[in-house]
């Protein structure tokens, strides 16, 4: 199976990401999504939309530590995000699946939009699989860069020296290959964008990354944020409590 | 069949806003997608991804005219968007359809978040229904109010005394009662805030209404916007005009 861990926080769009996610995922044969709430306990709002989606799914949460955290005023680069979540979503994995099991996992945030495709293409992972993600880094594509079938560098807007100049949404890794590698995991202290090198370091070298996606010249995921939305007029009408959003 | 209209135009994140809808809309039964591009002529990127998407559809253009496109510097309220697109829509129904033809036609922009539910919900509408919309208006949810079966009035952040304080998401039109009132479209030249008025007005009457969603306590849509994507180091890289994002 696809197993496609997926950290969320409580907020106003929160419902709305996941509902259009879950719907995405629901045309994926073989999947099985792996929620991790940013919260100290699993809430009613992802317990009941998780249970009437359809997916066959796994509910966790982990608080990020205060010291973790990101503050409102902090620019959003300061801190990686969902970090703590993904490491718990490794754990479960190690505790719930042996080493002979088959599959991929993927670290699929709530905002991102994700092509269909994409799920096939990384369907047949064997070590670590990586594609284009598009709208990120302050560019309209990062990828890594193919020769002769192989994967020889990045293209990237920042940093493209980095160990793996790659996104979140950029890889997949083998289930096996995971649980092999007991000490691979998201280092929550990693500097700015080598939150994904922390975990692919232990994993693989670069030349033995399999290149997806027509050798890594097409876009099947896009790295979307939403906006938050302006609630300027709800005090004036008062809240209405038992309307869920 | 449930005829969904889409007004877009080109931007760094349209195709993901259309994969990501046309995802949701491939579980929806009978459902054929009207999209009207926003430009001189049908695009390349569109035509491809309408071609792929799996959906019964029809693809159309319209420009809007210079003045009343909304510039840069204005503020996102100035003008409503994709009126052009839509009227373009009815017209092409008007033309293809007969006045006995079952159907009901909703106006879903490319950018917001629908429930599958939502698409049951509207199935059934024999004039005009309606539904709550969340995040939209300065307010968490927007909704027509309910006293015994019937719409006695409007929760919504902003002149809730407009003849329908709806936004462009939370109704649907039976098609016969659409092909049976030509005049009925939406005025350009409406001020903010009565675009689905200017529409409605021509069509219904408040006490006609048909509240879904249990009486117009669920929020099964979302009016979410997308970041514009930053796009700081893509000068620096140059451009990969072959990459399709
Ligand atoms: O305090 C937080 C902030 C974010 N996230 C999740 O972590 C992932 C990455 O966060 P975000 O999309 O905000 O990061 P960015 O778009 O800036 O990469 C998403 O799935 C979020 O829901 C989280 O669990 N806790
Ligand atoms: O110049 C434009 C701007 C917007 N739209 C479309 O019109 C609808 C409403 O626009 P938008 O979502 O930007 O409006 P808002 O979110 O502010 O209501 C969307 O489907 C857009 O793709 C359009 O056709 N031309
Ligand atoms: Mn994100
Ligand atoms: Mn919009």
């Amino acid at each position: 199976p696809i197993y496609v861990v997926t950290p969320t926080y409580t907020r106003l769009v929160q419902k709305a990401e996941l509902v259009r996610l879950s719907q995405t995922l629901l045309h994926v044969k073989g999947l099985h999504w792996i929620v991790v709430e940013d919260a100290p306990a699993r809430t009613p709002l992802v317990s009941t939309l998780l249970a009437q989606s359809g997916l066959s799914f796994t509910h966790l949460h982990v608080e990020t530590p205060p010291e973790l955290q990101r503050q409102e005023s902090d620019p959003t680069w300061l801190r990686p995000r969902g970090v703590e979540q993904r490491n718990r979503a490794l754990q479960w994995l190690r505790e719930n699946r042996q080493p002979s099991d088959p599959g991929v996992v993927y670290f699929a945030d709530d905002d991102n939009t994700y092509s269909l495709r994409l799920f096939e293409e990384m369907r047949s992972t064997r070590r670590v699989a990586v594609w284009p993600v598009g709208l990120v880094g302050g560019v309209r594509v990062e990828r890594p860069l193919v020769e002769g079938g192989r994967v020889v560098g990045f293209r990237a807007g920042w940093r493209p020296t980095r160990p793996f100049a790659l996104d979140m949404a950029g890889f997949a890794v083998a289930l096996p290959l995971l649980l092999a590698t007991p000490r691979a995991r998201f280092d929550p202290r990693a500097e700015r964008g080598f939150l994904e090198s922390s975990l692919l370091s232990a994993l693989v070298s670069l030349d033995q990354l399999e290149p997806k996606a027509d050798n890594c010249t097409k876009v099947l995921v896009w790295h979307t944020r939403t906006e938050k939305p302006k609630m300027k007029q709800e005090e004036l009408l008062g809240p209405e409590p038992n309307i869920e959003v």
